[in-house]
């Protein structure tokens, strides 16, 4: 429990290394409720995007771009460092029930518990082939269209999310303190007083792979541009 | 280690459920090698696969389409029950360095521990809105290109997940049949004399939806075809 108290403070403590330097605002509310708990500590977010992605070296809005563009939707992701298996697990079943389905614990040597929550929901279209563009003006605001809907409907997941989040971590218990104690029921936790916000705790990496924690830059691919959302 | 043995036996005994019947050949080599492990124990696999899928109710073919038309290319998926926690661990590191990095571990209420293979390498491409289709015939060949590549990827990733689970589950050790022994070294597996094929062992399920256990089906989707890979 003493080391999982310090990789906390130390967690919280790190300055927010993503391009964006900080939370994205749909994916704060639930950042804020788990860091607000002593078991749970997460360590990267991204509450969704739309990627215009392109293989090779030139950075060229997509009419001028020289290689292959791939528009990408990539949906809610999210780290969480948890105290024991059993906070991971509570985590886990909240995030599949709220529709995020690739979620995953990962158990390191170290004994540390990851959980990553995670969705299937996603949207990947190649556009352009050696710097032609594949598709007509008409099929992009199509595509457009379709991208903002999934982005719509991945902001209702994270609502889900975070009620049910709400819901799981506010059900009665003894002690979540003590260790012997929370053994005994691993699906409900106190409902403690409002913790004042620890500083830093909105320091926030975003992970550049979407499906991982950060980690070295893979280069293997250039932005030209993310969006929250996509208006032709 | 009895409940997992008595699991492991009904699991094998079960009728493929699959709408084909068996294991995808591409999958079949990774499937026989864990399962002729005693700490594992396969439920469902899809060695990759290319979808064209319609919302709406009407099965006809992609010109002939009445709804939404999507292409989807869904990665090798895997599910694996395992004995202890540690025999997911090593599945999952073998997993993530094979570029399956989407892997995860749950951990379900009675104990069960699944370990699901699974990997961000995809395609979702909207084809027709409406019945109406919205591309050329020029950019389905080129995206049917795409497809196929990111298919000969994915068996790629296959041959080198099942090379390097071969490494891992031959690596010396004193015993694996010891659950005081095993927990020593939980990286490393006793070779063991390959076992007579379970009769069943093949009867496999895969997943409807690719990125979880079968379960009820969903009908969100008509499926146009399946395919290996596509030639126009």
């Amino acid at each position: 429990m003493a080391a999982f108290v310090q990789r906390k403070a130390q967690c919280l403590a790190r300055v927010d290394a993503s391009r964006k330097g900080g939370l994205d605002e749909r994916a704060a509310a639930v950042v804020q409720l788990l860091n607000g708990r002593s078991r749970f500590c997460t360590t990267s977010s991204c509450s969704g995007r739309l990627v215009l992605a392109q293989g090779g070296a030139a950075m060229t809005a997509l009419e001028k771009a020289t290689g292959d563009v791939v528009l990408k939707f990539e949906p809610f992701v999210l780290h969480v460092l948890c105290q024991e298996l059993q906070d991971a697990q509570l985590l886990h079943s909240v995030a599949v029930n709220s529709g995020f389905r690739n979620s995953g614990i990962t158990v390191g040597r170290g004994g540390k518990i990851m959980m990553a929550v995670r969705s299937t929901h996603c949207l990947e279209v190649p556009l352009s082939h050696k710097g032609k563009l594949m598709v007509s003006e008409e099929y992009m605001e199509f595509l457009i269209d379709v991208a903002n809907r999934k982005m719509e409907e991945n902001t209702r997941r994270i609502g889900r999310f975070y009620k049910c989040l709400e819901l799981a971590l506010e059900a009665p218990t003894s002690a979540d303190t003590s260790p012997e104690e929370t053994g005994k029921n691993h699906a409900v936790y106190t409902r403690r007083r409002k913790r004042k916000t620890i500083q830093g705790q909105e320091a926030h990496t975003s992970p550049k792979d979407h499906s991982e924690e950060p980690g070295p830059a893979d280069d293997a691919e250039t932005n030209l541009g993310i969006f929250a959302e996509l208006m032709l």
